[in-house]
């Protein structure tokens, strides 16, 4: 079993840095995009206010223009710190983990999984902030744009990778942990029309793969991996792998946690290679 | 067994009067979304108009600016009554179903499933007025907005919750009965590539979890419930649960007609808590 | 067993002159389309001038308007044969394998799997000729506009059949073969984080159904058939059939290259028929 | 003396009929148009809901959408039987004093001294019907779209024609009467600082020459011609011409109703022709 | 003569307050303002942000958005305390000389001759800080949006009324003092094709009335009154009433400063009164 | 008196060099329009490329999107050498007799005198190609943007200055020559309500001033100069001065052809300076 390095964050902004730099580069070589770099990044201040415009440039609207939704983000980053650790960690997690990502750039302008769980982080600071109305406003913003559904109320831990995105939703009462990732499709799904606390609960460092549907007051344990378009209904235990429809345990990740690796194959296939 | 009650039509419109009421407390609440709740709902004179406001706002594009899908919505709503008792009940099928939904005007704003259900109504007014190709530019304007795909020609009856919707697919000789609830990602698909009757028929109280497929022209009884994730080639017996890939029957749901209580739990798991 | 026809590459242009001649007779039916119809086809010079067109007015916004987005698409459709082969193929698929679809203008203007599959071919051609910034750009609108992620440095044949398309996703070292078909929210998927060749090989006349997800530098045979909503970790030998979660052989299809025939039911069941 | 006639009120509306004999007729001639047209005339109910619909599209902007200018425009259209006259007879005095003119789609489509006129009149029953905000907000989108600022308190009479219109500006308690003929650059204008009746008072018949500054609460008589260029300061009686900075007599028009003629000579420059 | 007072420099914000106030009694009047009137006054901090604001909405284009245009008004308005000095200066007035403007929201809303002079400031401090190109390419923005033409390098004072400013005229190296007023289609003109100082130098307190040309390096004496529709070659002394093409001195106003008072009529007419 | 160089028509295009060199000047001085420059020129094969595609982003609106226009301008352009070699010299008569225009560019991207000019240009070539639909809608287009009213009948030589540009007039039987400088609010206009050759022949290298109004079917002779703020009522013979409302001889211009040299001042005021 490996184990592997969680995200740091970051001490000092050596990431805001880096991606001017990449902007630069990019800038040079596709004019076409000089434009674009400049306003998004290369004209920001800092990450906080780069992430802020590209945001409300996606999700800005005839209802709210992006200069609105501008200050309506900027104050949720200004005001929450974890919005902002998380926003780089976010980038790291994409940096690291995809391996079709080779620049910070690349969440920060081109992922709608970074860039609908960044908008979520907003949406959650304005629910907590007693603003549900534009909280759920922007959630469905978030939806039409990116195709991606989380209630502002779930709570969502660092260093998460949505790769790819589509269709992911996660539910009113769900917890998910730090450095989770999760691929396209994946669901963290109530069950029954009573309100109250109804969502998965997914600890760190768990893997989940595409199209996979977790529905219901499980809890996910550490370092737990769930394969591609399994359906689970039961709780699965910390270090396990879990597959199927609906999905039973089949044997332990390789990795401790598995979320770092993204390694989707089940270990018994594997074994046979 | 429990025997839910059946969402009922309103008699008199209580409902948009709570609409309204909803609406201006938000509008005070945030007063940010105060233009956009008195341009959608408190300056409109009908829940249908409303409904054609909203979604004009959503689906216009450079082909067909808002006032004229205005214009074409509202024939059709006018037009037709089953579509303005649809409307009617569906709003009412999130409201009884969804339990992160506690007001009627956050399906009329914010779920994307009751816009593509709503405008889908519309396309197949249009389709059965002999307007094939506007009903066709719509669909297409559904799917690129909603990332809904629902075939103008499609049969759909009325109370039905599409949940976060993502991704669903229904398709042209589908025929889905009252009451039903079906949640993201499903498909009702059709097999072969000749024209006929090819699609599945779903009667009243389904529900059908989130990622499910059934394809062809098999019939889905009163009552049944379809797990999360399956895969269903064949018939479903009325009152049956099936699950699986492909999916097979694992019992009864412990309800008369699923779809009004949502559990998405297989009945044989339950019974182990 | 059957021998399906291949599509066949278009040697003159009847193809662009049947388009010319529907979208006459759409203008006529609903001249609420006809100002549409002229400036995305009757004005238009050729097949590619109307792509062109079509995919712009689609993938436009603040960052790159229509005009240049025309210039960068027209520069690849000239430049490129292999694309404007593949555009022909392309929705001849579509016309010949959906019931659904009755008029060449239907993929052209109205089915989001035609317009990702095409927009997808640029940004192929731009990966290739060092544009690798404005590639990803591209791949990030798609994905905005479709819901369809496509990896620019993906190799795709012609005679590409995506229907639906909500939520496809194929990576970067994938490669298609020719006249393969692929219902929406499949994944050609990778595994792991590192770099290198570590997505699926699909060969000629694949059928995949909706929602299946093949993981890994996995090989599908010439003539496969990989049923709905399955889930593929390992090779599948030409001519074969899987299913499930994770996927097992099931038999071989009634037809020669099954996805010609879209017939999406299990032959065992079939055969029960 | 000739003695013009007065343009007539349409009894029936063939004035309605023959816009859309004209549209049609101009939807064949050039198809790139066509969709306009029939979004503007030709699927319209009536010439009021197509003067809505186009001014809702040209003054639209995104703090108030065309769907609810559109709601905003129809009331006053509906309520006000003076504006809805006053749109007939404003539309046959372009037809029938400008030579440019030679078709009634042509002030109604293309002349934007019939379009700020038009939205002059919405933006006078809004201030009678003590909305102020709105009719002063119509007034600046008024004056930025058109370069036309008319106050909405102002009162203007019908068969009014406003010729190129650029720059015209008539301001607040001034009063216009019937069938007169303005050009571009013409100021009704006040002086002082103070507030109460301190504009011009035009009479019926009245041809006021470009660039033209009538400063004060000043009469101008009925049948007089202001030469271009001139200013104003003093009662002009009818039937007179002035000219000059400041302007004084020169004559009597050839005219009664110089409006009707459109004669911009002065009256002995032409005797000597 | 009279001795009209100079409008004051607000000492405390009193004007900011008014503005709020202003704005929240016309949300209630006019709801579907609402929207508006909190995302431009009652959602901002202060009366630069508000100004910064309404511009950015008013000259955002699609090569410059509203975000980035905010960003550029932003950084002028904090840097120079004399634009921060002139917009209440301006603001006031229009209240205090224009008769038809009872609130201070109206300037700041709805009057373009505020928005153009506003926005020419701030191209004035761009161009001293050697951002050339884009003074210039706001220079057109504002010429296309309100139709004013003021070239970034002229200097003008504060407490300035451009009433109705349509197709105003303000070359390179003029230079207007404090508390002038001019009226619509006002030229402060060149002559001759060679660089160098040749536009009018407009002392304190000047008013300039409509369509007035004051054309080469001549010098308008303070509290001097030129007539609306003159044509000025030569200085004119200080509190001096000049009119006529070319304009011919006529007397003196009856104020010390005519642009405090906005008295059109000339003196020698008045006495016939 | 002086005899100043007409404007040479370009042999080989060092214009369109020199344009590019200055683009790319201004893209490093000003990173915030890089992108724009290079959209509309760098990235352009040509001038003619270039001012079709800054005309059709400028012209553009919901119901001709900027492809649209851009087909349309690019088809009148290529077809009509005439045209071409207009933009050529008009480019350079900004640069030879504007002062304040130093660079190429200036008149290209900023300056709507240009900008109308052009546009006209090429409604000219679509009204002589019988599509006299769309020379209307494109008129009124020219006049809502750039507050220039040009008839598309109107005839108009090369080597043209339209300065400032707001509100000039020039109707449909005008004929204008070479090398003509016009300012703002210039009116050639008609007289009379009937149709005929009503409008000024304004014959080479003559000087218009500000808010001059030319009216009927007169003469300006070839080097002829029209004082600023002027009504011309009667021909005006070559090389002649005239002043004046209505105009009156003043002597002859100091120069050959008035209009390259910009020297509005009338002779006599000179003399005594």
């Amino acid at each position: 079993m490996t184990h592997a390095k969680v995200t740091p964050i970051f001490a000092n902004d050596t990431l805001w840095a880096d991606i001017c730099e990449e902007a630069r580069q990019a800038a040079i070589n596709e004019p076409l995009l000089s434009g674009y770099l400049h306003s998004t990044i290369l004209n920001q201040d800092s990450l906080e206010d780069s992430v802020t415009h590209i945001l409300a440039d996606k999700l800005r609207c005839e209802t709210l223009k992006d200069m609105t939704i501008c200050k309506v983000l900027g104050q949720a980053i200004k005001d929450d710190e974890d919005i902002r650790k998380a926003i780089r960690t976010d980038i790291s997690a994409f940096y690291e983990r995809d391996p079709a990502c080779d620049k910070y750039i690349m969440p920060l302008l081109y992922f709608k999984g970074f860039h609908a769980l960044c908008a979520y982080r907003v949406t959650h600071w304005l629910w907590n902030h007693e603003r549900r109305d534009i909280a759920l406003f922007l959630q469905n913003r978030i939806s039409e744009c990116f195709a991606v559904d989380i209630h502002p109320a779930a709570k969502i831990g660092h260093g998460i990778l949505i790769d790819h995105a589509t269709s992911l939703v996660i539910g009113e009462t769900s917890v998910v942990g730090n450095n989770v990732s999760m691929l396209h499709e994946v669901t963290l799904g109530g069950t029954g029309k009573e309100t109250g606390d109804r969502h998965p609960k997914v600890a760190d460092g768990v893997l989940i793969g595409a199209g996979s549907k977790i529905l219901g007051n499980v809890r996910i344990g550490e370092g737990a991996k769930v394969g591609a378009g399994s359906v689970v209904l039961n709780d699965v235990k910390p270090h396990c792998t879990v597959v199927g429809v609906p999905a039973i345990g089949v044997g332990k990740p390789c990795q401790d946690l598995p979320a770092l690796e993204m390694d989707h194959l089940l270990d018994r296939d594997k074994k046979n290679k």
